[in-house]
C-alpha cells in the first residue's frame, strides 16, 4: 500500500531544492544598504529604524500565513497534522524561493538586495500556493503540493510583474495578483486531478469534527484580525490608513452578512461553520484591490455586504454544483473565499479607477495609478505608455484580471497534468483526507477509533 | 421544537440593521484629514505615519476582542461554535455601530471623521457587550444577544461621554466605563432572565471538557499577553509607558496569587481551571482605571494581589451563593473577572486621585486629571467646572462609578425585560449551553456521543 | 495518596515569595525617567515615544513565552492543564523575580530603574526556566518547578552578567545565555531526578493524542513566527534588521530540512510530529548568538540546514539512547531543540568572531564586539581588558559557552539534589504526565475514559 521508495525520492528532491537555494543565496543575495553597518564617520543614524517600521505589519502577516492558513485548514477531522504541518513546510520552502524569484526580477548589478521588504513580499507570495492548497486539501501527496508550489510561485512572480509593472494596474491588497491567481490556479489543478466519474462522491473523512471546527476558528479569527495588515502593508501614508479602515469595515460588514445569509439559506436555518470560517473573510479579499482608494466607509461596507452574500451563496449552491457536474472538488471552497471575491475586487477596481482624477487623489495619484501621471516618455516598459485617462485605467484593471485568470488557469492545467501524468504518486480515493498515510499517528488514538468501530458492530 | 420562522425574522432584522448602518455611513462618515490625500504642493509628509503609530496596539486589541474573548468562552463542552462564532458576529456588528454612535457624540460640521482612533474606540466598545455575553453565555438566543448589544453599546457610549467629558474622571484602561458597565449590565440582564425557582439547578452541559478547557486557555493567554495594550492605548508618552509597566506587573502578581488562592480554597487543594482562566486576568481589570498613574511597581503588584484574591474567592463562594439565592447564573463569572475588580479599580482611582498634585504629575496633570487644571472658565461642560482639588477629584471618581453602576444596572434590567417579555424567543432549559439548536453540528460527532450513551446503557 | 498538607505548605511558601517581591518592589524599584512626568516647562516631547518603540517586539516575545512555550508543551495527552497553566504560573512569578534580580546587578543610587527594557529582559529571563521545564515535563510537582525557577533565574542573571559584561561575548539572540543555560540546567535537574533502573520505561501517558498534537502546533507556529523578534529585540539599527532577516531565513531552511530528514529517518518514512513541533525551531536557536553578524543569507540558511538536521537526528537517535543508558528522560527533547542548536550557535559565533574586523563592521563593531574596540584603559571590568583581536574574541566566545555549561550543569545538579533529597514531595511513577493530581479534571471526561476502558474489557 505504501511505497517508501517513492516517498524517499520525493523528499530527497526537496532537499536538493533546499541546497540549490543555499547556492543561489550565496551567489546572488546581499544585504541591502540599510542592513549593512554604516561607515564610522557617517551621520544619518535612525534611517535603519525607519526602514523597519513595517516590522509589526510583517509579523501580523506572518501570523496570517503560518497560523491563519494553517489552522483554517484543520477543519477536516483527520487532517490536522497535514493542515498545520504542510502549511509550515510549504511556506518555509516558498519564502526562500520567493526571495530569489522576485529578486531575479529586480536585480541591481547582478545581485539581489535583501531587506525587510523582501521577506514581506515573500510572505505575501507564500499565500498564493497556500490558497491553491486549499482547493486540493487532502487529495494530493505532500510531494505533489510542494512541487506545485515551486512552479506556481515562479509563475505568480512573473504574472505579478506583468500586472503591476507592465499593465500598471492598482492592486494594493493583492486580490488580483494573489487571491485570484492562487484560487484559479488551484482550481485548475483540482480539475486536472478530478476523480473518475464513478468515484465522485465525497470522501468518508471529508468533513469536520466538533473539535476540528474549533481549531479552524483559530485560523479564521487570526486571518480576520490581521487582514488590515495584509492589505495595507504595501501602502504608505494616508493610503495606508485608508487601507486599514476600509479593510476593517468591509470585513465587519461581510461578517454580519455571512451570518444572516448563512442562517437564511441553510438547512433548518441553522448556521453553518463552513460559512462562518470562510465567508466572513470574503470582505477582506473583495476590498483588497481597492482598499487604498477613496471608497468612503459606505463603499467599504457595501463591498463587504456583496462579498459576504456571494461567498455564502457560492458555498451553498455553486460548490455542490461544481462537484456534481464538473467533478471539481474544492475542499476548502477557495472559489468562494478567494476566487469570486477577488473578481468582485477587480470589478470594483475598474469602477473606482474610471472615476479617479487628480483633483480627488492629489499627490497620491502617482503612487496609486502611476500610469495616469506624466506623458508617454521614456518609461516604455509600461504598456501603452504613461498619461492614461481614467477610462483607460479602468480597462487595464479588467485586462489585468483577465490575463491573471488566463495565466493562472493555464499554469494550473499544465501543473495538474504534470502532477497527474508524470512520475508523481497519486493518492487513491481511500487515502484522501487522512494524515496517517504520511504521518505517524498516535497509536492510542487509533485504538480508540478502532474501539468505537467495534462498539458499532457490537451494537448493530 | 424549532421555530424557523422566528429565527428567520430575527436574522432579517439584523440584515436590515446592517443596511441601516450602510446608509448612515454614507450620510455621515468621512475620512479624517490624515487619511485623505494631501494637496500636490503640500510639504508635511510623515504626519500620517505618525498618526498610525498606535496601529500595533490596535492589532493587539483586535486579538483580545476576537480571539481573547471568543476563545475564553469556549470552555463549555458543547458551546464552542457559539462562543467563537457569536463573538465574531457580535463584534462585527458592534464595531460598526460604535463608530457611528461614538461618532454622533463628537461630530464636526455634521460629519463623523473616520480614522484609526475611531476603530480603536470601536474595538474597545465591542468589549462591553462581549463581557455581558459572558454573564449570559448559553442562556440566550443569538438574536437576543445581538439586539442586546446594539442597545447596550448606545448606552455605553452615552455613559462613557458622561463619565469622561462631563464628570471628567480618569479611566485610562476603561475599568469603570468598559468593565464595570459591561459586567453589571450583563448581570442585570441575567437577573431578568433568571430561571423559575424549580429550574435553578445547573444545566447538564454547563461544564467544561478537557479539550474545551484548553481551548479556553488560548483566550486567557492572549488576553493576558495583550492586556497592557488595552490599558495603554489611549495614553501617551510617559503615561503610556507607565500603563504598560503597571498592567504587566499587576497581571503577574494577580496570576501568582490566583494559583495560590485557588489551591488553598479548592476541593482537595487542586487547582481549578475556572480560576486560572479568569482570575489571572483580574489584575488587568483592577489596575485599569489607574494604570497611567504614579502607582509605583509596588502599587501595581499590590493591586494585582488584591484582585487575584478577590476574584478567586468570588468564584469559590460568591457565585454559587448568587446562583442559589438570587437565581443569578453568571456563566463565565464576569462578576469575578470584570465586576469586582473594576470596583477595586474605581476605589483605587479615588485613593490615588486624592493624593494627586501638580508637583507630582507636572505637565501630565492636565492630561490625566484635566478638571484639576485651570480655573472655572468657559469649559462649563465639565460638571462643577475646572480647578478641582484632589479630594474633589477623588469624589468625582466615586461618583463616576456610582452613576455607571446605576446606568448599567438600570439599562440591563430594561433590556432584560424587553428580551423576556416581548416577541423574542427564549431558550428552554434543555436548550441551554449547546450549539446544536443554532448550528449545524457534525453528524459523526453526534453518532459518537450517541454511541457512548448506548454503551452506557449496555454497561449498566 | 494525596498529601494536601504538603501541597498547602508549598503554595503558602509561594505566596510568601510573592509578598517578599512586593516589599522588594516597594523598597528598591522606581520608574525610569522616561516613564516619569516631565517638568511643566520641559521641551523634549517625543523621547518617551521613542523609548517604547520596541513595544511591538516586546508583545511578540510575550506571545512566545505565554502562548508559544505553553502550547508547545500541551503535546502530552493528559497534561494540557499543567502545560498551559504552569507556564502562566512560572512566567508570572519569574518576570517579577527577573526585574528584581537583574535590577540588583544594575542599580543606580541604590534603586532599580523600571522601564520597558526591564520587562523585555524579564520576559527573556522567563524563557530560561520554561526551557528547563520542558526537560522535566510531567515528572515534577508544580512546587518543585516553581522553586527551581526562582533559583535558576538568579543563577541565570549572574551567568549572563558574567558572559556579557565580564567576558564581553556577543550573544544577540541569547542562544548561549538563555537556550544553552536553560537546556543544560534542566537536563542536569532531570539527571538528578532520574528514575530507579527498574522504573526506566516510558510513562503510560507519556505520549500525544491527535488533539494534543494539534494544540502543540499552536505553540510551535507562534514561536516560529515571532522568533525574529526574540533574536532582534536587543539589537538596534542595521544589526536589528540583519537579526530579523537571518533568523527568518535560518528558520525557513531548518523547517524544510526538518521535514525531509524526519521523513528519511522515521519508521516507514512517515513524518513525526515531534520533529515538526520542535526541530523546525532549531534554526532560530542555532542562529541566535550570531543573528546580528554579517552572515549573509547563505550563512543563515546553512546554519538552519545544519540545525534542522542535528535536531531531528538528536530526537531520533540521541534522546532514546540517553533515556536507555543514562535514565535521562528529556520529555520535550530540549536537548535537541535548545541544547545542541545552542552549541552550534556558540561555535558559529567563534568562527564569525575570528573573521570580524573593523573594516567589515565599521561603526557597529563597538556595539557587537565592544571588547575589540579601544585600548586597555579604565574599563577593567572586562576580562583581559579592551582591544582584543579577532582570534582572542573567538576564544572568549568559546570560553563563554564553556563557563555557561559549567554553571548551568553545576547549578542544575545542586538544584536537583535539593528537589530530590530535601522536604519536597516527589511524584511517584504512576503520577507522571497527568493533570489530575494537581487539577480538578472534568468528571464527564473521566467517565468517558472509564467507559472506554470498560469497553476494552468487554471486547476482550
Amino acid at each position: 500500500m505504501h511505497s517508501p521508495a517513492a516517498k524517499v525520492s520525493g523528499y530527497v528532491v526537496l532537499m536538493i531544492v533546499q541546497i540549490i537555494f543555499l547556492v543561489l543565496f550565496w551567489l546572488f543575495v546581499r544585504y541591502e544598504k540599510t542592513a549593512l553597518p554604516r561607515a564610522i564617520d557617517a551621520e544619518d543614524a535612525g534611517s535603519a529604524n525607519e526602514h523597519v517600521s513595517k516590522y509589526p505589519q510583517f509579523q501580523d502577516i506572518q501570523v496570517m500565513i503560518f497560523i491563519g492558513f494553517g489552522f483554517l485548514m484543520t477543519f477536516l477531522r483527520k487532517y490536522g497534522y497535514s493542515a498545520t504541518g504542510f502549511t509550515l513546510f510549504m511556506a518555509a520552502l516558498v519564502v526562500q524561493w520567493a526571495v530569489l524569484m522576485k529578486g531575479f526580477l529586480h536585480m541591481e548589478g547582478g545581485k539581489i538586495s535583501l531587506s525587510l521588504e523582501n521577506i514581506i513580499d515573500a510572505d505575501i507570495a507564500a499565500a498564493v500556493p497556500l490558497i491553491s492548497m486549499g482547493a486540493l486539501l487532502g487529495r494530493t501527496t505532500p510531494i505533489q503540493l510542494l512541487c506545485m508550489s515551486v512552479f506556481e510561485v515562479a509563475l505568480f512572480a512573473a504574472n505579478e510583474y506583468l500586472a503591476l509593472h507592465v499593465f500598471s494596474i492598482c492592486d494594493c491588497g493583492g486580490s488580483i495578483t494573489v487571491h485570484a491567481f492562487g484560487a484559479y490556479f488551484g482550481l485548475a489543478v483540482a480539475l486536472m486531478l478530478r476523480p473518475a466519474s464513478d468515484q465522485n462522491e465525497a470522501g468518508k473523512l471529508e468533513g469536520a469534527s466538533y473539535t476540528s471546527d474549533i481549531f479552524a476558528m483559530i485560523g479564521t479569527t487570526f486571518l480576520w484580525v490581521y487582514w488590515p495588515s495584509f492589505n495595507s502593508v504595501l501602502a504608505d501614508g494616508a493610503g495606508g490608513e485608508r487601507a486599514i479602515l476600509n479593510t476593517f469595515l468591509s470585513l465587519a460588514a461581510a461578517t454580519v452578512t455571512t451570518f444572516v445569509v448563512s442562517a437564511l439559506v441553510s438547512h433548518e436555518n441553522k448556521l453553518d461553520m463552513v460559512h462562518v470560517q470562510n465567508s466572513t473573510l470574503a470582505g477582506g479579499v473583495a476590498v483588497g484591490t481597492v482598499c487604498n482608494l477613496l471608497l468612503g466607509a459606505h463603499g467599504a461596507v457595501l463591498i463587504g455586504i456583496i462579498a459576504g452574500t456571494v461567498s455564502v451563496l457560492g458555498y451553498r449552491y455553486l460548490t455542490p454544483w461544481m462537484t456534481a457536474n464538473l467533478r471539481l472538488h474544492d475542499t476548502c471552497g477557495v472559489h468562494n473565499l478567494h476566487g469570486m471575491p477577488a473578481l468582485i475586487s477587480a470589478i470594483a477596481s475598474a469602477i473606482y479607477a474610471s472615476m479617479a482624477s487628480v483633483g480627488e487623489y492629489q499627490s497620491e495619484l502617482k503612487d496609486i495609478f502611476p500610469a495616469m501621471v506624466g506623458t508617454n516618455g521614456t518609461e516604455t516598459k509600461i504598456m501603452g505608455g504613461l498619461g492614461r485617462n481614467a477610462t483607460s485605467q479602468a480597462g487595464y484593471q479588467l485586462f489585468g484580471i483577465a490575463v491573471t485568470l488566463l495565466i493562472a488557469i493555464g499554469g494550473g492545467i499544465l501543473t495538474g497534468a504534470v502532477l497527474k501524468y508524470t512520475n508523481f504518486r497519486n493518492l487513491k480515493k481511500d487515502e484522501h483526507h487522512q494524515d496517517e498515510h504520511y504521518w505517524e499517528v498516535p497509536a492510542a488514538e487509533n485504538k480508540e477509533e478502532y474501539e468505537l468501530e467495534k462498539v458499532d458492530e457490537l451494537l448493530l
